[in-house]
Formats: C-alpha cells, sequence, structure tokens
C-alpha cells in the first residue's frame, strides 16, 4: 500500500532515489538527506504507516534488530561519540513525514543536535502509581 | 544477570519499588520517576545490558510491539497531541543511567520538551552515497 505524494513510499518503490544502507521485504535503511550529523540514517517500513499505532507488529518486531546491525555499522565506520533514536508520532513530536522513520543519529562532541527533556515538575510515588493505574486499566 | 547499583536492575527484581504498567519474562515497562511530561514511560530489559549493542537480538525483537500496546494506553488514558520515542546510547547522547531504556514521551501543546535536529550542512547525493558505500562495508 502506497500513499499517494509521500516520498518514503516512493523510495520504497524505487520512483525517489536514495542512499540506501540495507533492504529486505519489510524494511530499508537510507541515509538521511538532510543529515543533523554524519551519519544520519532512517529506518522505514516499505509499505506506508503513518506511526508507531499503525505498524504491523511483525515490521515493528523488527526494526530494532536492524537499528543493531546498522549502529554497529557506523560505530565501525565513523566511531561516533553516541547515538540516539528517536521517532516522532504526530505534529506536536515534530514529525514532519507522515511515514514512520526511525532516526539514528551518531553523536559527536559539539555537534549541533540538542534534546532537551528534563522533569516537567516534581511528581510523587503515589501519584505515579495512580497515574500506572489509570493508564493499565485502557 | 544484574549489574551492581544498577537502578533499573533493582527495579527488575523489586528492590526498588516502581510504578509498573506491564512486565514479563524480559521486558518491564515503567512510569518514570523524572517525567519531561505526564505519561513519560521507559521500556527496559530485566537483564542488565548497557545500551543499544549489548541487548539480545530477541530482547530487542520484542520492545517496539510493547510500545506500541503502551502507545495506545496512553493515548486512551491521557489523549496527548503526540509522542517522542526516545533511546540514548552513550554519555555525548544524553544517556545518564546506563542500563537500556526507551522513552515513551507522550507531548503535549506547550510542553517544555525540546529536540532540534536542524541539518548539520547541504551534502550532495554523491557524499550521502559514498558515504552509504563506507558504511555498508562494515
Amino acid at each position: 500500500m502506497s500513499a499517494q505524494n509521500c516520498i518514503f513510499c516512493k523510495i520504497a518503490v524505487g520512483k525517489l532515489a536514495a542512499s540506501i544502507l540495507y533492504e529486505d521485504e519489510r524494511l530499508m535503511a537510507i541515509m538521511d538527506a538532510f543529515p543533523a550529523t554524519e551519519g544520519h540514517v532512517l529506518i522505514i517500513p516499505k509499505k506506508h504507516a503513518e506511526n508507531l499505532h499503525d505498524l504491523p507488529e511483525e515490521t515493528a518486531a523488527a526494526i530494532l534488530p536492524l537499528a543493531q546491525k546498522i549502529a554497529r555499522q557506523l560505530d565501525a565506520a565513523l566511531n561516533p561519540a553516541g547515538l540516539n533514536i528517536l521517532q516522532n508520532n504526530g505534529k506536536a513530536a515534530g514529525q514532519v513525514v507522515f511515514h514512520y522513520h526511525l532516526h539514528l543519529i551518531p553523536r559527536y562532541e559539539g555537534d549541533s543536535v540538542s534534546i532537551k527533556c528534563k522533569p516537567y515538575r516534581e511528581v510523587t510515588a503515589e501519584e505515579l502509581g495512580e497515574l500506572a493505574g489509570m493508564i493499565r486499566k485502557k
């Protein structure tokens, strides 16, 4: 299933060029054309899925084992100081292309990537326990 | 295998309390005690693994299907505007606890999370193709 005018669907069927690191029947790993750092890779499903929620479970299960393989290759090729795995769901989370893509972003001292996830407030164990109970019920 | 003084290993064996959303033989999902937003969840392997590289492949394969399940529960319980999946490998990538943990960070309009991954420079298709070739060889 391919969504019209979706750039990752076009890449998946070979209608749009990309620098391909890996592909199989379900997944592709490509170089991000607008890299945040050197070696920025995207893992995408070939079949259109907008986000994490829409991925078939077998596809979801294949993604992190592939990320491990690519991460080892990135380490061997580029020797980064670290690696962020990032995947954005929804515009409010920074998603720009609405076809699921997992970012592998190698990190280097002094690079320009900035990720800030400070605690939004202090929470008590009781509050967290109540929240967990509410979420588990769903 | 448990690493001494690792807080997630202590949570995995019940020596340290946490608000548990889910557990099976391999994985746990717990509420982050220092949440970046309401509903911030961590998925951790019970067996100590420092980062993505160290995870057994079967454990890696189980993580995103569990993230899908938790994401659906978060949507139903909290109706966030989006969701970031984030996992940091190495101090340079912002890793603070050196036991693998996948963040699920629900996003809300006006929250204080900030993720900036702008292109670090313009790259040509030729450059990306060469880089992909170099990485594929590893």
